[in-house]
């Protein structure tokens, strides 16, 4: 069966949200999805299944740096850092009742920053939310001194490898040097990373990773924590007892193949893609600089670091926009078929400014002007086009309702 | 783009484990997963992602008798089953601390004991197993006694729609109206039920009910809880804030869609495939006890109750063999080309005897001889033609290798 993808609409610049299944991981996904058999069965099916699972399982792990016995099939990247927060939490706390202490960045996805506030309300946990700089970068010396302070009631620390609004790569192996010489585990949400940057679990001496399916082509509904296996890790769901006793729930074998497939592809033309990105990106930064002169880019330096280790993810370029609300310009750019996210999608709709610019210092006017620009490998110089032909006066007009809304605000 | 599914390997007798995703399901999904749009996005694709989500919950609910705004979409029945146990004990105890019991019947499938032991090795709760007959009905005179006891303290009752392995219909309407009567909120694992048995939310007065997609020809990784407004519920999944709140992940619209459709399609023909799986399975449990003339049908008669309100789920039969292994039974069986299970999937490779067989007064020995034949819409006459030619060697053969076991175990 030959699956050919439909474009996507308009000039679509929000693949941090979600990126477009890839034509040969759908196809994987509809050739096991044709197949019948439950991973957990003892019968040929059964095991027929379970081999497409183990198959998926090393091709996940050599991408990524990882054995097979260290991935856990999720439901996606929220499931799996739900597991990780949660998870290593119990797990260490069982082994020491002082381990209380969940240590966290502040520009954490909220898939991090709300299980550990869960568990902070429901089972005793203290959270800290380690600062970071202007750029969206984690203060390592906070965590030093965190950690010289607390270690012993430390039970995990979660630093992001890079960050969903404004692409921060961060110092993700500094922080499990760190972390390790206090005998403390180290968890990272590598769900925007896999497929821009390297990402080599063992090399970067995280014990535990999340990875999304439908950030890299594969499909939404799947993702894995890679864990290692001494790390103390007690399961968030209950019930078949899949997944090395962590992770219950019948085995989704033509999802999994998929995300093997995408992470697969992803990873092996991460070079080229990452390449291709940052040209693409630098051209849209260098645009809106251009017709929106006032628009302040705001995360790393893209011509930071090296192609190898840019300071930033090579897909994402984040504006603020003075005098303008986020959600107007979306509204407006939407209208004109341009579609970008004023940041974390999960968060869009909720009228707040961005956790992630206020940690950084920006303050609550200006972050609500914020804008997010995501490429993936649909992107072409056509989307940036369309982006700097409607944005002049898309900014004109967010920029005059804004200037209304003040004054009725003002008046009220 | 047509979508044709290939035939089940052999005789396929397993369709409680896991049943073919339909064609038109997966020609939904296929058709969602080209389109790209995260549902929480608020440009057009994300919004048009948004309206599928919403017609597929306005699908699924008019099928089962729910408001749309009582489905709440899952990663599959083992995730419903979680944010029901956990997420009704959470919400209850909050509402008052001295609510701590959870009365489980004993012979619920792992996703609804497992969470329930969590929660009383991790938050004080309580659990009590409800009896059950000796075909595997909850005792409801049992229900009324804990009750009367204890109803102050009980967070919730959970009763499953229809029984896994033995395919028992449970008085779950008996069991709302009791535990009403304490104003206690009820739960049912209707995972087996749907499309077999008419399953309606608001007439069965329970307040929170379990679907999964791949136990009725939708794709795995997919499910609902469907819950009432005024049902105390917490998140069990922290991050985005999805689902009403208690659900968070990426909404996966293509398994949504998909599931949608094939709930949809199984409740509408749910008179006919009942009607047709049970001619079927009676041909079956007529063909085994002709040929194994000392196998046991387990579970309730199959002739018992109407055809709307069956005892048993008309696609299930279940036998115990004397003398031999299930194990050895399922092997030899797959040898053949028929693929059965020795009970629930999610336990199979776990050399113990059913926590339900023996909760219905089987004795260990007895229970150890347990297969499950389960249909589904692609079952036909020839599947059980070739369990009937290959079962009296295979039993033979089973029990002369339990004999062989038996001797050593004696020896040793």
């Amino acid at each position: 069966m030959t699956v050919t993808m439909p474009p996507t609409p308009g000039a679509y610049l929000d693949h941090a949200a979600t990126t477009p299944m890839s034509a040969p991981a759908l196809a994987a996904f509809v050739a096991e999805a044709g197949r019948t058999g439950n991973a957990s069965s003892l019968h040929s099916a059964g095991r027929a299944a379970r081999r497409t699972v183990e198959e998926s399982r090393e091709s996940v792990a050599a991408a990524l740096g990882a054995r097979p016995s260290e991935v856990i099939f999720t439901a996606g990247g929220t499931e799996a850092d739900n597991l990780a927060i949660k998870g290593i939490f119990w797990g260490r706390r069982t082994q020491d009742p002082r381990r209380i202490r969940v240590l966290v960045s502040a520009v954490e996805h909220h898939a991090v920053l709300d299980p550990a506030f869960w568990l902070a309300g429901h089972a005793g946990a203290e959270i800290t939310l380690l600062p970071v700089d202007g750029e969206g970068r984690v203060d390592l010396d906070a965590l030093r001194a965190e950690l010289a302070e607390h270690a012993d009631e430390v039970a995990l620390v979660s630093v992001m490898w890079a960050n969903n609004e404004v692409g921060t790569v961060q110092p993700v192996r500094e922080v499990a040097r760190i972390a390790h010489q206090h005998g403390v585990p180290v968890h990272t949400d590598a769900v925007q990373a896999v497929g821009q940057v390297e990402v080599d679990f063992a090399a970067s001496g995280v014990d535990a990773l999340t990875v999304s399916g439908h950030k890299v082509g594969g499909p939404v509904g799947v993702g894995a924590l890679l864990a290692r296996r001494d790390l103390p890790l007690e399961a968030v769901s209950h019930g078949g007892g899949q997944e090395r006793g962590v992770r219950s729930g019948t085995l989704d074998v033509a999802a999994i193949r998929a995300l093997a497939v995408a992470v697969t592809d992803a990873v092996s033309r991460r070079a080229e893609r990452a390449a291709s990105f940052a040209a693409l990106r630098d051209e849209l930064v260098a645009g809106v600089r251009r017709v929106a002169p006032d628009a302040v880019l705001r995360g790393p330096d893209p011509t930071g670091g090296t192609a190898d280790a840019p300071w930033r993810l090579p897909a994402n370029a984040h504006f603020t926009f003075p005098g303008a609300e986020g959600d107007s310009l979306l509204y407006l750019l939407d209208s004109a078929g341009v579609q970008a996210s004023t940041g974390s999608a999960c968060q869009a709709g909720v009228p707040q400014p961005s956790h992630v610019l206020l940690a950084m210092g920006v303050d609550e006017v200006a972050a609500r002007g914020a804008l997010r620009f995501s490429l993936g490998d649909t992107s072409t110089r056509a989307d940036v086009d369309a982006l700097l032909a409607a944005l002049p006066q898309v900014v004109q007009r967010a920029q005059a309702a804004g200037l209304v809304s003040a004054r009725q605000g003002g008046a009220a």
